[in-house]
């Protein structure tokens, strides 16, 4: 280990890498994630480009040493975590935006870029990035966890926004998986199977990815419903119309009141199920949309269907949702922890699993527990979002969460939609897709990572 | 190999496979394929079950024998072909719809459901499964080759409609992808790797798949321009400003003139590159978007746009488009074949393509040869089509495609779009993503077929 150590610093530079302790906590732990182990990483190193990754990869390969690719570090599942040690591979100097073709809808760009900088930087062209996760996360951990958003309804998840990937295996090979085709059938789709694959094949180093153009209209509607049911119900209805929402995201009472309390968006929201809702599109489009939503949640018990197209007023309409898990971090008391969970089932099951958990929130309630809902819910993508005391009630927690996935899992659903496998839903990912899938995943790894050095102790075991 | 047979007639029933000739014949070779070879396979074996498929491949297993899975064989590379011999495995008793869940939008389907039956099968529930390749397609083929079709565009690739798969492996083991959730993050992405591996890592013996809202209303229109560059820049730029088009195709000269020459559709083109769209959304949407493709097309020369909202006057108006490869096909002499070949390139580079491929046409013209274009333009998805005759003119047609999509390999695209390798392009895979990303698929490819019995000699090689 410390020979590679010293080989990487005599390779890529002194600066390159860094043993200090606190680099080493920040690789090591997250606050955002809903587990966290005491391990942590014995070096950072921060390469400056795809052939420094090549010799870092090269080095560890050579030493066996596990090597954990790091971005935005804001995933929730232990997905950066380094239970075997190892090398954490921060590309902090990887951040720039390689090339950018208006032309052809597409621009190539290193982990390290936030889509929300990405969006800002190419805004006057009319062309934008439409998958949306949580602010910090960068396009690496992206591709990593297949993430999507509150734009996954309209535009779909990470998987269908890469055109190629360049890659670093785990002995130091570059590969990059296509040239620019937005449509390919030449050859096995490695551009799906690298995404969501967590870091445990490789680095991706560089992405091409696809853009959208930036609708001409927009639109934000809010209304509320006497229950989660009602709420889900017209959400899913939405969906099986084939209205093209832009999002459609549903939000507890609780969550509502956490709104209010935190007062971060100016105005008092009734404490109340809550759709919301974001159109996009031509003028005319747009209120032909927001029309035929109007009606179904007036047909599902929906009041106060409020909407606004002015743009600076729909920022405010939708500050609310954009708010939701901040102010749930604020309320948190001081050494208190967040478990974010999500799942997602079949749109029909939505409402029962929306049902059950609020049942499930009553059991929260007689735990002294303090937990809100929120749902990508025109994808039946639910996440739950519990604070608690870690030395004192992480057992009961993990218990509440473990329930809500089994009972997605048993609704022919998935234990995570969204946030993907990492080191806290191993467990769940066999029990979902069975051994046989497992052991096809398992063989892939050893294929191209035989000595299990990339991500190990991530998405399954040895 | 005879015992093999002789163990898949004991447990699967006499009458459950045939070394007739014919069937043989049938089976090993196409005539919609560019290349087709002398060998045939041993037997063809008609499984009823994923059971009975599993059975067949740990018969092949223990004996080495290739296995060619079989659909609707209409693939154009000799995707089918059996270059090794071996048992090419026909799905033909199995084209049940096995579930249809309308509220969750998706359908459980085996191999042999026409996507057109499945189509008449499901219109009343208002849902329709939007990938539209050539009519003889079936889901294992289509899902095999990651197909699409003129509806691209807006609706995107099979890789975008599979919710999950059942799998037999090479070892007769079965695995199922994943549940139904239509939208997952849990553990590596089986469904993207499956579809579009041509079926050289398994056999899907049952898919589930996406369906769609069918459109309130549509809309097609046609319009012609002077040259094939002015066509392309149009279509270019609708996509560009993000008009939401059901399709947008375009025929070339030749192809127009074909189809008047077959009398397909009871009226007379103009002999001009010309485009055809779809439409299809709300009313308004429609409308909506019509005027805005109306708008582009007259900026770009475009003449004569003619729209058709009536519902049997669009099937008329888009019979052009229907009639293009049938009428290509009528005109083909006795004894005569065709070449059919897709590549797809970066959109902006689809102008030059199209251009140069005009000039590659007077090449064709000097040659003799007679052919004609085509193409999903929106996706810069195009297609050439040869009629020649094999005996004396294979090698000449074989240069000109070739030099097609080399062409398109230098302008960073893909030597296929949506018609797979098989036999035909094996070549231009390792020019279009080099021996680095070969090796990736190659390992994977023996991580789950170390005996390379699934479909051998197809996509890359040993």
């Amino acid at each position: 280990m410390k020979q590679a150590i010293k080989e990487i610093q005599h390779e890529l530079g002194e600066d390159s890498i860094s043993t200090d302790d606190e680099d080493l906590r920040i690789h090591g732990y997250s606050e955002w994630s809903s587990i966290n182990i005491e391990r942590l990483p014995v070096a950072v190193v921060f390469p400056k480009s795809t052939e420094q990754v090549a010799t870092i990869a090269r080095i560890c390969h050579r030493y066996h040493v596990p090597m954990i690719p790091y971005s935005g570090g804001s995933s929730v599942e232990g997905n950066v975590s380094t239970p075997f040690g190892g090398i954490s591979v921060d590309f902090l100097n990887m951040g720039n935006i390689v090339a950018f073709h208006p032309e052809d809808m597409d621009v190539v760009v290193q982990p390290s870029v936030s889509w929300m900088e990405l969006n800002e930087t190419i805004k006057d062209s009319g062309l934008f990035f439409p998958v949306d996760p949580g602010p910090p996360a960068k396009i690496g951990g992206m591709i990593a966890t297949n993430c999507s958003g509150t734009n996954a309804v309209r535009y779909g998840t990470m998987k269908d926004w890469v055109i190629n990937l360049t890659v670093v295996l785990a002995d130091g090979k570059i590969i990059k998986t296509r040239q620019r085709p937005r449509k390919s059938s030449a050859g096995y789709n490695l551009n799906g199977l690298f995404t969501g694959s967590e870091g445990t094949l490789g680095f991706v180093t560089e992405a091409t990815l696809k853009l959208a153009r930036l609708p001409e209209e927009t639109g934000v509607a809010v209304t509320t419903f006497p229950t989660m049911r009602d709420a889900a119900n017209a959400a899913t209805q939405v969906i099986r119309q084939g209205i093209p929402v832009g999002a459609v995201e549903i939000l507890d009472d609780v969550q509502m009141d956490v709104i209010n309390k935190m007062g971060a968006t100016g105005r008092e929201w009734k404490k109340l199920p809550t759709l919301f809702f974001k159109f996009s599109g031509t003028k005319v489009g747009v209120q032909d949309n927001i029309d035929g939503v109007r009606e179904i949640v007036s047909q599902n018990k929906g009041g106060n269907f409020e909407v606004e197209k002015d743009k600076v007023k729909q920022q405010i309409l939708w500050a609310a949702r954009k708010e939701a898990l901040w102010s749930m971090l604020c309320m948190r008391e001081s050494g208190h922890e967040v478990w974010s969970t999500d799942v997602a089932v079949p749109i029909s099951r939505l409402p029962d699993l929306v049902g059950s958990t609020e049942i499930s929130k009553k059991d929260l309630e007689q735990l002294g527990l303090f937990g809100s809902m929120l749902g990508h819910v025109g994808d039946g993508n639910f996440h739950e979002t519990i604070l608690f005391d870690g030395a004192k009630e992480r057992d009961k927690v993990g218990n509440c969460v473990h329930e809500m996935v089994y009972r997605a899992i048993e609704m022919e659903g998935t234990c995570t939609g969204e946030h993907g496998i990492g080191l806290g839903k191993k467990d769940f990912l066999e029990k979902e897709v069975g051994e046989g899938s497992i052991s096809v995943m398992r063989a892939i790894k050893l294929s191209l990572d035989p000595l299990w050095l990339m991500n190990p102790g991530k998405v399954f075991d040895f």
